[in-house]
């Protein structure tokens, strides 16, 4: 068809730092090189000339298909969606090149070109999942990406040679700043690196973010002076986009020396925002995320939001990890972790924090998967309702680890740690070790 | 259960005003009573009491259930998740009370609430759609939502008594200001009411925004003077939200009289910002919200997205409308239609705008469904590719709904409609009528 060739060339021939790659797997009614011809021109250049004038705006505007893989052919919809009627099915991966030039360095413009209309109301393709974006790294020079990134973090923390060692402050919801500051500074006196705000707790009448921080950015310096260790507070900032920059000044000024955003509660574009500003460390928390990312051969996958979250410039990033109430395949988090640390041109990496129901059992099989210790545990039960309080749950983790270090099992290194062996009774409900 | 009462209250008896109505759809491999409690539990206060005090903070801050249908028994999820092993699943459709005190009128906090980890990483529930959600009045007291509205909309076009036309400026990408502004001063001779945007177009080298609502200012400016009509340019601000503002002033000062936010790429949040600050009516296009709401049995339904632009304060919502293309049921479709328009307590209507590929023959079909004109449709092709140009592409918006208002069919209204005919050539390939 001379209707396609236009949208088809030779990735080698092209100016590859003019354009994104996007990597879709799409499924379709039609034939798959109509299907992605269609996909290029819903997704760039509608309508490529004007009338009665002799142009083509494509050649310049118009996005490429640099390679395309018919994977199989379908009995029926891998989705329950509704298709009028069909011959064949064609499960298809496609390679697009994308002009920058269209949008620019610009994470919303960017969004609306990969995930918008054009992409996801392309005829005759019926489902589609984004599945990677790859940038130039002259694109990604026009981005500020983490400014402390690992090796960052690890000065700004003074945590060098194992995980870091983050707990969500609970009760999470509804208690007032002075008794849950209490909390977090018996988890800083048993050696809790991070004490982190809930997600789910912002500025609210019962807990002030101006109060809050406040208390806790006191309770904070002073267990650094009684561990003489650093103890960092976690503060959640995410609001309306307006008021966060305000939040940032009110939490660092009280004390909070890392701040939490929800980016995909506020947009990315809210976290690069804050990016700009901030004095500490950012952290993105996963909330929002999950209806992009979770069905199945649909949407967004969950390495593209790691990845833009690494873009607006998050220090560290909270994803699912492993665990049935994570629901996520154990690939699948590798792949996130990987996309935080892997190479990304100018773009420092990020800490990745496989996040849900951790404890200090999590520590081994966690590190021996990843390789090495550039990652983070956010436990929440394990640190706040450990049965010895706070204190004794931060200690449970660092006695985790140390059986790791040592390549001890639990279970042996319980028999002379106390706290350990609590925690393992809390988790596996096996006895504890007398 | 005892473990269950807690989460379970009579609506009847609880202060309605304190609490947002969540209502889900979602499969479980436990027992739905079960596994509400849980998503109760794990979207609010996940951990209650501190260890070692007498407390119990569920009954303030806790999600409750309301009502909980079992809807059927499945033999297989609905949509192709991994699950471990069952023996049962259930539908189940759920209604939750969410108490407001636990992050107030803010929309991040809100979308971390309803849609966050909680909601969407509960046991035993292995698929989840947000179906709507329910605000009472004191808590929408709380936002602006849409400044102008449908009334003001109306006046600000000076459109009483038809549904609006607005025409996407075709070639959308590409060309430079000059050329791409006499597309516009064409559409407006023949009686678009509002030019606008593409949303894939925003602030580029080829096509900066200062200098095409310059442009553009200038010639809506002349047009009206020449038609003695009211024409509208509207603008696409999306951006980064830090220069959304800077965007919208801009904008404004040119002659730019309505402004486009591509609202899920922003992050709704940064409409809002927008909405405090702006002059003129805020339209918002649907890029990113596809990958939410599309998914069968999965995600968000779009009528929640709808109605959150609305209380954004988007004045005009776009969303996928009725054809092949657009691959939205029908029934879904007029539920955004009338999520636009239905009462809202404080917060004013917004004009709905079910888009996508339409055409003077669009408007018959659309306003019988929809049964009033309180509605915009959005060609590109229509206007901008019509055969006899921009000018003729209006014109026949306009011939297409003389034909509705008289009750005379197309083709006997094209006879003596020259645009009309071709624009019927044009979408239908039926002969021109001689």
């Amino acid at each position: 068809m001379s209707y396609d060739k236009i949208y088809y060339q030779d990735w080698e021939k092209m100016d590859q730092e003019k354009y994104l790659i996007l990597d879709y797997y799409f499924e379709s009614t039609i034939d798959p090189h109509e299907a992605a011809a269609h996909l290029c021109q819903e997704q760039s250049t509608a309508q490529w000339k004007r009338v009665g004038v002799d142009e083509d705006l494509r050649p310049e505007f118009a996005s490429k298909i640099i390679d395309l893989q018919v994977e199989r052919e379908l009995e029926t919809p891998s989705l329950p969606f509704q298709i009028d009627k069909w011959e064949k099915l064609w499960g298809t991966r496609l390679k697009i090149a994308y002009p920058i030039a269209n949008f620019g360095p610009r994470i919303p413009n960017m969004l609306t070109a990969v995930g918008g209309e054009g992409a996801y109301y392309s005829p005759g393709i019926y489902t589609i999942k984004l599945h990677d974006i790859i940038f130039p790294d002259s694109y990604l020079d026009q981005f500020e990406g983490p400014k402390f990134g690992v090796e960052g973090l690890r000065k700004w923390t003074n945590v060098f040679d194992r995980p870091l060692f983050l707990g969500v402050i609970k009760p999470n919801i509804g208690l007032a700043p002075e008794p849950f500051g209490d909390l977090a500074y018996q988890s800083w006196l048993g050696g809790l690196d991070i004490a982190k705000d809930d997600e789910l707790l912002c500025d609210t009448e019962w807990s002030p973010f101006a109060e809050r921080t406040k208390v806790l950015g006191k309770l904070r310096a002073q267990a650094e002076q009684k561990t003489g260790k650093r103890c960092v507070y976690l503060a959640n900032i995410t609001d309306e986009v307006d008021r966060m920059i305000e939040l940032h000044d009110i939490g660092v000024k009280n004390g909070a020396d890392m701040l939490m955003i929800n980016a995909m509660c506020t947009g990315l574009s809210g976290v690069r925002m804050v990016r700009k500003h901030t004095e500490v460390p950012l952290v993105a928390h996963f909330d929002f995320i999950a209806p992009l990312v979770k069905a199945p051969y649909y949407g967004i996958h969950s390495r593209v939001i790691t990845k833009l979250q690494r873009l607006s410039g998050c220090d560290m990033i909270i994803f699912p990890g492993l665990g049935s109430r994570m629901k996520t395949p154990e690939i699948e988090v590798f792949e996130n972790v990987n996309t935080c640390l892997d190479p990304m041109g100018p773009i420092k990496p990020s800490l990745p924090v496989p996040a849900g129901s951790q404890w200090a059992g999590s520590l081994g099989p966690l590190s021996k998967r990843v390789g090495h210790t550039d990652f983070a545990i956010v436990p929440g039960r394990a640190v706040f309702s450990h049965p010895g309080g706070p204190a004794s749950g931060a200690k449970s983790l660092h006695q985790g680890w140390e059986a790791v270090e040592k390549g001890v099992s639990l279970e042996e290194y319980a028999k002379e740690h106390f706290e350990l062996a609590q925690a393992i009774q809390q988790f596996t409900g096996k006895e504890k070790v007398k």
